[in-house]
């Protein structure tokens, strides 16, 4: 694994090379998926069934057959074995009661004066699911975009995957029996974002849409927001590694591969104090990947977007992963706790050498839909709040009209809204 | 002015026609800006300069002509006589003291087997706030824009307007001056979106780019949201009020009328279960309308895409109400606060008489920023946490992951992902 140092010449052309990693560009598919937009606006289910023809090779008779029954729900989680159901379990639970503690409560304050201010927060009436299918159908990605919307409180939860040749995901289905969903579809990419965002005769018009996918997803989710909200865009999987000589290089290493092991666009990324942490690190890599089953998709990672940066002290360190904005971030350090406050970005920080990143991936608690390619800077982790909304409230008394009406209509006046300026004044003369 | 029941056959049609009011199509522009936007990202401030030539009507000579300076804010801040000055003093005060109190705090938390789990909320590191120019530059738009952002804690506000002929209005570079602005920029639309998504070598790149605009401001909001956040993509102002016979027709009239004012694709819905008040507001309405210095604009928006509507009971309103989901909502009844629950779906929320809607446009305290085109129903008003962003905090002891390990390495082997599952291992096992 590549190592490179803070203090060699090019090491801001390196550095940039990984600032620039993978940013999901949509330009080569926006028109195709713009089409398939515009298809299922003006066809409905007619244009997901020739969609689901085309993309999943089977051919929907009915309307009906687009649904998944809550029996094959049931019967799937049955056949699943027990260390696997309790673990999905104890997933479902921890999940929740993070989830739990983000949930945002109405509040309302009065002054002196009478006047009445607040905040009312509540649940989207629908949400919808996207949950990819086929070799990615992960039914962790079905608890952590499910659990947030049922803490929300959200009515109507609705879930849409891919089902190539007819056939469902079973551990999609046992998940889906966990979180009680009532209506899931057999119907993805594109089509099933635009289904959810415009409805059809089955698939009913969410108000908003949350969940992994392709680039034919993201940019589907892109073009329908504004129209429904969405919870972000994301793209390939990510790991920034902080170290010092206390870490241990088999735990790092493994870590590193743990991100490139998803995908060859996954981005790995070590930076540490410690030269003898560098070089024992990119052995230990070396050693885990012959083993590893995924090990061609991962060693591309490793080689094309991994990097170990030796820093010269843990400032430097935190200024240049500030600047990558990691979706994951492992601080494996000597006191991990003291550099909370320098970490400014990043999707999930872990701390300490028994918080590997996968312990994040399914079972801590917090969300594993986490910002990529350095939006952390401006996106947080999926949430609660991404299928809740607020109202402002305001109420004021005739005295408080009375002290601030003036005021506001002189500012009124200023902009030229006179019949703003007239609607508080009819109120301080009290006409009738 | 338009007066319809919910007994009358067309009902569903005429209701049809109110939800449909104006949603931003952006079909029409979307080509020219995706031009604008490439233009900025491969010439930078030359690009600026064109456009600025081209739109606004003056040549820029160096780049530094681009920045308004502070002193020309200061100036403009002492030439507003003292009315105006305590105005935008009083608004600046109760904006900041509301939004304050939005401000959601870092927690963590702790279980008895060790483990800590968290959320960190910070304050993205650079906002930009587009603000109209020309007629529609409103001081208040500034304040409503920019507070947020510095009770967040943004470290760099970047505000971007455009001024043609060169000229700034000078009540928003007073604004600039109250908010202590320090990088304000002369370059508007599409353009100005774009500079402060990508950076120029004047304009710095941001984080979160808010603030009202034309469509083709709104449709470049769109197009670099995924590059930077945005707060939402607005479309023309709208007022909803819910009325019995307590309701006074002469408030109700100028408050449809306020919305109506602002722009003839403006919408002014009142929803009553009055018929003396639906006919008597319709009058008040008329005979106001011959009295407004902007009567030709309103008379428009009322006539086109106004209504009252007579329901035959305060739930079917409120019904009725949730699905338009207006993004000013007046509640002009004898006890507003109980329709508090009922009403789901509202960007701004004005309980009672004595609270017209321009209240809540400059001096109440809550954002004027809200939702439109019943977007209510899946955003909020534009708030400190447009300006925030989360990171999860996971530490796992020895002990938490010896209990929670395998669990997690059975989700991961289940999935395929055997590197995942191995990090978790390797430290079950106290590799070294």
């Amino acid at each position: 694994m590549k190592i490179i140092s803070t203090q060699q010449d090019d090491f801001k052309e390196e550095f940039d090379s990984i600032l620039a990693r993978a940013k999901t560009d949509i330009k080569g598919v926006s028109a195709i998926v713009t089409d398939i937009i515009n298809e299922i606006i003006e066809e409905k289910n007619e244009a997901l069934k020739r969609h689901i023809s085309k993309f999943d090779k089977w051919e929907v008779k009915s309307d009906d057959e687009l649904l998944i029954s809550k029996e094959d729900m049931k019967q799937a989680y049955e056949n699943i074995n027990d260390d696997l159901k309790k673990a999905l379990h104890t997933a479902y639970d921890r999940i929740k009661a993070y989830h739990e503690k983000q949930l945002p409560k109405s509040w309302i304050d009065f002054e002196k004066n009478g006047t009445i201010l607040g905040q009312k927060v509540s649940a989207v009436d629908k949400a919808g699911l996207y949950i990819p299918g086929g070799k990615a159908a992960y039914p962790s990605s079905l608890l952590m975009n499910a659990i947030p919307a049922i803490v929300a409180g959200v009515e109507e939860i609705v879930v849409c995957t891919p089902t190539p040749n007819n056939e469902v995901n079973e551990l999609l289905l046992a998940a889906c029996h966990i979180c009680n969903i009532s209506k899931a579809f057999k119907i993805g990419g594109a089509s099933a974002i635009a289904a959810m965002a415009y409805g059809t005769q089955t698939i009913p018009k969410v108000d908003v849409i949350t969940g992994p996918g392709n680039i034919f997803v993201a940019t589907a989710k892109k073009l329908v927001f504004g129209e429904v909200n969405i919870d972000m865009i994301a793209g390939p999987s990510e790991i920034g590694i902080l170290s010092d000589k206390s870490a241990k290089p088999k735990y790092l290493a493994i870590d590193l591969l743990s991100q490139a092991e998803h995908d060859e666009m996954a981005s790995s990324i070590m930076i540490t104090i410690s030269e003898e942490v560098a070089i024992q690190t990119s052995m230990e890599v070396d050693n885990y990947l012959k083993t590893l089953s995924r090990k061609e998709i991962a060693s591309k990672s490793i080689n094309d977007r991994g990097a170990i940066i030796i820093a010269k002290d843990m400032d430097e360190a935190c200024d240049l992963m500030n600047e990558i904005a990691p979706e994951h971030l492992e601080i494996m350090t000597e006191n991990p706790f003291e550099l909370l406050s320098k970490v400014k970005h990043a999707g999930a920080i872990f701390l300490g050498e028994n918080t590997p990143e996968p312990i994040g991936d399914y079972i801590a608690g917090p969300n594993h839909t986490l910002p990529t390619g350095s939006t952390a800077k401006f996106y947080s982790p999926l949430n609660v709040e991404n299928f809740m909304k607020k109202s402002s409230i305001i109420n004021f008394s005739s005295k408080a009209i009375d002290e601030l009406g003036e005021a506001c209509a002189i500012l009124a006046d200023t902009e030229g809204l006179t019949a703003h300026a007239k609607s508080v004044r009819v109120r301080l003369k009290r006409e009738k």
